[in-house]
């Protein structure tokens, strides 16, 4: 497991093998887990989302990605306290993503309030920029989508050109995303800025087909 | 000419021939006008955006192309009084386009402030509905570009998500473009949203490759 080779690791994330996931489960994950599909949330953060969406739906398995060990032990107590079965969180970078997934494996993908990394010369580093774009198009299956929603605006105006230009089509998208009441959980910095009547930027991606 | 026949053309616009234009320099507006290019505005209103504009710009040929007498009348108006040799108006709906430009022959469409249609039933009508879309892919030269600004959300999130799976592609976008201060005339009700504090939406599209 990759995970126990880092140093860093907190004492408390080596007890936790039951959420904590691991490379072996690549390419079989719906064959080791009971669920009918995978939603993976890449930067869950301390997973007030994901957490909340999992025990919604229970007939998915949710796997929260993220490269923080502290906000991974949070999410990590939030999902045991609330017993989800169906909720298994990745320790590492975004960059490993195809250790864990064969290509078509994932149904959708969230990307929800990403560091917006807004100096130009971090580009690279937003998890909207091609070179992760590449990874999410090869992981997704063909009916694949990516969910993408932030507060920060220059992050949506950046996203939306590098992905309808790179692999992705919009499906839908919305510069008003709580303008009409949702039912579904939201993140921590979501209910923040909802709370301070900031917009919500929200995108939905589908694959483009192959040329 | 197009315009003589309709009844209901007021006597002012049949004294207007300098600016009111015509669909017999289909093709030729270049070698007919000693200009560099050609900037259309689909949708002028009353003209305060390209008359302006118009002035700052003496080398290309600007072309307004508004269905509605009263605004044409009064945008002549102010062209008059502004002198502008630059600026031709075509009273005509969106639709007669290609009575007035062969394909090619346009550098760049502006859309501002389009009329959002925001019924359902109304889709059809939106001037960056796929119908339009095709037209102004036609008549666009393939470096050409569509600048289009909005203050109506449900108008913004259509027109990315259609003009991005039709024929155009996204070069830039801005959900709140004034956050910078722009030097470039405003239309009317540009100068309002802006003093009302309210986001101006952006979207600078190009011409998707041939496939």
């Amino acid at each position: 497991m990759r995970i126990r080779k880092k140093k860093w690791v907190k004492p408390f994330l080596e007890q936790e093998e039951e959420y904590l996931l691991k490379d072996e489960y690549k390419g079989k994950w719906l064959e080791v887990f009971p669920y009918k599909r995978i939603y993976l949330e890449i930067g869950m953060g301390m997973g007030d989302f994901i957490s909340e969406q999992a025990k919604r739906d229970p007939e998915t398995l949710y796997i929260g990605f993220e490269k923080d060990e502290t906000c991974v032990a949070k999410a990590i107590m939030k999902a045991k306290e609330n017993e989800l079965k169906n909720l298994i969180i990745i320790l590492d970078n975004a960059t490993a993503l195809k250790e864990y997934f064969i290509d078509g494996e994932v149904d959708l993908i969230y990307l929800h309030f990403s560091d917006p990394w807004p100096k130009k010369g971090h580009t690279k580093r937003r998890l909207t920029y091609r070179t992760f774009l590449d990874i999410y198009y090869d992981i997704l299956n063909d009916q694949g989508k990516i969910v993408f929603k932030t507060d920060n605006k220059g992050l949506y105006e950046f996203s939306l050109v590098e992905m309808t230009n790179h692999k992705f089509a919009l499906e839908e998208i919305s510069v008003d995303y709580h303008r009409e009441v949702k039912d579904e959980p939201m993140t921590g910095y979501e209910a923040k800025f909802v709370s301070l009547n900031q917009p919500i930027y929200y995108a939905k991606m589908m694959k483009k087909e192959k040329l």
